[in-house]
């Protein structure tokens, strides 16, 4: 079975998924491979993952065979299916719609035990050419509304392989936390004529207690009501709303502005778990005004609680001001 | 520092408590205190917590004494103050107030090993009308708007002491999640002049599908659109929008639905972590037609993973009419 449902109250879309039962790690409590020994994701290993959809670095030699520096592949676990109609319909109250989207894997270096803070900026950039070029050829699919990218590191952040990777899942639907930011982004310049996002960029820059590092083009800031300690965005500084329908040349300073950011964060926090999250505005309709892309990234120190759970609002003991301080003086010397 | 914080976008409000990162275990990351050797919670060691609230069961001697069944404290790190005003104001564009609450601690049993689904019906009834008396304390305080009864179980559900409890917390906004619920409450009810639940109530009892168990007053059921495997909710089959102004002689038969839901979620998934979260009716407006309290149990036998923070949508691949199955199949004998 893979359906999309909607929750009748609060207008919630889930994934129901039995398929992804069998994965071996998923009933686990903790859940991520610990070495390179049979990783599917390991250079040697092509043939134990789904045909290649892109593969850059690899100049000579056929698909699926090594050589390559970046690499994106069908999950052979997907949450959604690729193929078929939506078939929207009712349950009686209940609305749901077939499990259609696409669901991939960029792996992002041959190199099991890589870490971001370790890679060559050119790299992480390539990493970030392989986001951009999966997300406009799944946004030609018009059954598709938003292309998500998320990065799962470390078993207390959900991930279930230690090989450093990217999920991309293309869904049918708007997930509602992005909603939420579109209509939210909507008011403010519906009141303002301004971008709420460019109002947080100015207003961050001349206070700069929350600031982490600011370049030509990007700016790392701790946000005022973080719910996580250490929870840090990153934000182009001219308004943009879509990652991937703005220029190639942001991708290594943005390269370089992620490795600053992720350096900082082990040294502070050593190695953490973290998710980190690209927001970008949906599939088919890239050019806002009011809404701004960026990424965020959420180390993940403390375990979420039933308050979070329960309510939708958190407790975070570590104040933004603190974490910036902190993060721009670990970094000094670099 | 103890401050509320809303995020300008999405207008989620943060509790930013640094007082509460002086909690011994909130920077380990598996939390869970291993055993009752110094645990405060215990029967004898009622010094090492603030005065007590309330005591049930001590029908002789002192406070802060042995005797008690279930015992209510100040939590010893709470994440709000009870003292102050609220003091709302702005930093440019940003919105906070005072971090005024309250925070208390439900000690459910002098027995530190103690689980639900060894409780005595009986007991388990005292903890829920101690919940019930501790809320009803709580509203009479015009600050406070919302007042929020969770238990956490397990350290990957967020416990960072083993000894059974609940958390309690009073604050002065009514939570994201909670003005969503009611929301969409509200907007059902406008269109057709019914209680959302109580629709979802009976379609749920004619199909029968996702029913795991219902007696004369309650109903506990598999959702449609669960986030988690083997999320479960309890309903009052009546319609009735708040819990603590409900009638003390629910509380046997609400604590004896707990009890067999909690034991078949233990048989299928052996002392699975969960949150529990309790949905009721705001504080300074208990009684509502088109809202209808309820228990929420999110077992946590897969990590949160990157999609669920982005997105506000969740991947689940347990169909919420399998683990039905399941968990009437391993009650049947009951």
């Amino acid at each position: 079975m893979r359906e999309l449902r909607k929750d009748p109250v609060v207008g919630r879309w889930v994934i129901i998924s039995s398929e992804r039962a069998d994965r071996p790690m998923d009933f686990t409590r903790s859940a991520v491979a610990p070495d390179g020994d049979g990783c599917p994701f390991c250079a040697g290993r092509e043939q134990e993952t789904p045909h290649e959809i892109l593969a850059l670095g690899r100049e000579t030699g056929a698909p699926n065979t090594p050589g390559w520096t970046v690499r994106v592949v069908p999950n052979k676990f997907p949450a959604l299916q690729i193929e078929g109609d939506l078939d929207r319909h009712g349950e009686g109250m209940f609305d749901k719609m077939n499990g259609i989207g696409a669901h991939e894997v960029v792996i992002e270096t041959p190199d099991h035990h890589a870490r971001w803070w370790d890679f060559d900026p050119a790299h992480l950039a390539q990493v970030l050419a392989a986001y951009r070029e999966r997300m406009l050829d799944l946004a030609l699919d018009s059954r598709f509304k938003y292309i998500l990218v998320f990065k799962n590191h470390g078993g207390d952040a959900g991930a279930t392989l230690e090989h450093p990777h990217t999920q991309i899942i293309a869904t049918p639907i708007i997930p509602k936390r992005v909603r939420e930011e579109l209509q939210g982004a909507a008011d403010h310049y519906q009141r303002k004529e301004r971008c709420v996002y460019c109002d947080i960029i100015r207003q961050e820059m001349e206070s700069g207690t929350r600031v982490v590092r600011a370049t030509d083009d990007f700016v790392a800031l701790e946000p005022f009501a973080p719910r996580f300690p250490y929870e840090t965005w990153i934000l182009p500084r001219r308004h943009a709303s879509s990652f991937e329908q703005g220029s190639r040349e942001l991708l290594e300073p943005l390269a370089e502005m992620l490795l600053w950011v992720s350096k900082g964060l082990h040294r502070v926090l050593d190695d953490p778990p973290f998710n980190l999250v690209l927001h970008t505005a949906p599939a088919g309709d890239p050019f806002l005004l009011h809404y701004h892309w960026h990424i965020e990234i959420m180390p993940k120190v403390t375990k979420a609680a039933g308050f979070e759970w329960g309510s939708g609002f958190y407790i975070n003991f570590v104040p933004p001001e603190e974490a910036a301080e902190r993060l721009r003086k670990v970094m000094e010397a670099d």
